[in-house]
């Protein structure tokens, strides 16, 4: 889960997000649109008797938050509950599969973003012709996913690079709140999918700036300049109820964006 | 507003409550579910750049959290946030019409109870009866609210204590979080609507007795020994779907009992 406002708990019924799920929480900022959420949740979790640990990242001080919501509320969690304070730009989490690193953004307060990738693959995918054709058995596929080559029933030899390809390795970036800021690109090149903010408009982009926050367009520069695959706005002003504005502002300069809508879905490609 | 939890701006906002309305809030203590909403709330007023001051009253370690808040989000107020600790038995607001005292309740944790009383009133009301058939101007009517007696056309005069009353000054006690205390009796006696909370049923009262929380017969047994005139149930478990199992054993110590419905209105007497 990244960030976690108010309300996160009845989001997370309403959309069927199972709590158990969750074991990882990473927090950009400590304003309260983005964090507020979470003490509640941690509560819930202890009601719900939760014994799996969960993991929390955040800014410093969301130490200092957390420790003092328990103290007053006289509360004693029985599952453990393991902060882990963002200080510098670094891995934070690894696994087999995935590393997710954060790195400074440009906002009133120090703010966080994260990016999740996807380890290199070292196993194999067998092309899908391939399978329809020859219908390997399970035990020649295990072979073939770490190189082998597959030897026809009428004798020809199919080499590995030819019946197989390394699936791509997606990644996710996820830049909230923050000014438009350039140093963020070597952060993000490449990236399959940007998640920016896009708080304001065009007309708009002076106070923007002032409230160290983007517009759709710059969000959009951004994720040019960084080559991302894809974009996705979000994080709107209340005033812009029609946000098809800003969906268009940013397609001018980045035409694969999109407006993320609450309990919608998104794939990384 | 007596008690914030997450959330409570949107149930601000789902039934059309004018943030503007608001300007006392009361804590009755720190588990999450009774303040986790007030963060929030204090800055989102200002946002919608509030002026009027804002008075919260609550257990003393509150001010450490609304400081710890106010602190990490480097949130600076455009209005004044002033906050009274419930530190004693006390009256802790008074104007001309109205009293709030505050007194402790039993809960695991420092837990407040609130009364709010309205004061005797020096001002008759007219009788309805004697409007209608004498149709007094305003003038006279002024004279008669401050104890004047009416002279009628046909001569007669008729005494003021015969055409006025004074209006019963109503109370409300609330009564949330806490186990079933008789040593409540002398704070809330007489109250015309008692709201207790009633998390269990009979069935699990030593589970209530254990979690520092009431039955619903408990609460009804209080409203019936302080001679309240009518009783508000809530607080109910999660456990209780259909809650008419908790009615059905409040009534049954103290007939004019309810439960207390989400959105609903209830009058005082």
């Amino acid at each position: 889960m990244i960030d976690c406002g108010e309300g996160t708990q009845m989001q997370m019924q309403r959309y069927k997000f199972s709590y158990r799920k969750l074991s990882h929480v990473f927090i950009s900022h400590l304003h309260g649109d983005h964090y507020l959420g979470l003490m509640g949740m941690i509560s819930t979790f202890n009601l719900f008797n939760r014994k799996d640990p969960l993991y929390v990242f955040g800014p410093e001080a969301l130490k200092d938050v957390l420790d003092l919501h328990l103290k007053v509320s006289d509360v004693h969690l029985n599952y453990d509950l393991i902060f882990y304070p963002l200080l510098k730009k670094e891995v934070i989490y690894e696994d087999e599969k995935l590393t997710v690193s954060c790195f400074p953004l440009k906002h009133r307060i120090p703010t966080w973003g994260f990016l999740f990738k996807e380890k290199e693959n070292s196993e194999r995918n067998l092309n899908k012709e391939f399978i329809e054709k020859f219908r390997p058995g399970i035990e020649q596929i295990h072979k073939i996913k770490y190189g082998a080559d597959f030897q026809a029933q009428e004798g020809a030899i199919l080499k590995n690079e030819d019946i197989t390809y390394f699936p791509k390795s997606l990644s996710y970036a996820y830049c909230c709140d923050t000014l438009y800021d350039e140093e963020l690109i070597p952060e993000i090149r490449g990236v399959d999918l940007l998640y920016h903010e896009a708080t304001f408009g065009n007309k708009n982009e002076a106070i923007a700036g002032n409230k160290f926050h983007s517009t759709a367009a710059q969000a959009a520069t951004l994720a040019a300049k960084a080559g991302a695959g894809k974009l996705l706005l979000g994080h709107f002003s209340a005033r812009y109820i029609d946000r098809e504005e800003l969906l268009d502002e940013a397609r001018y300069v980045f035409p694969n964006s999109e407006l993320s809508k609450e309990g919608e879905t998104y794939t990384i490609v």
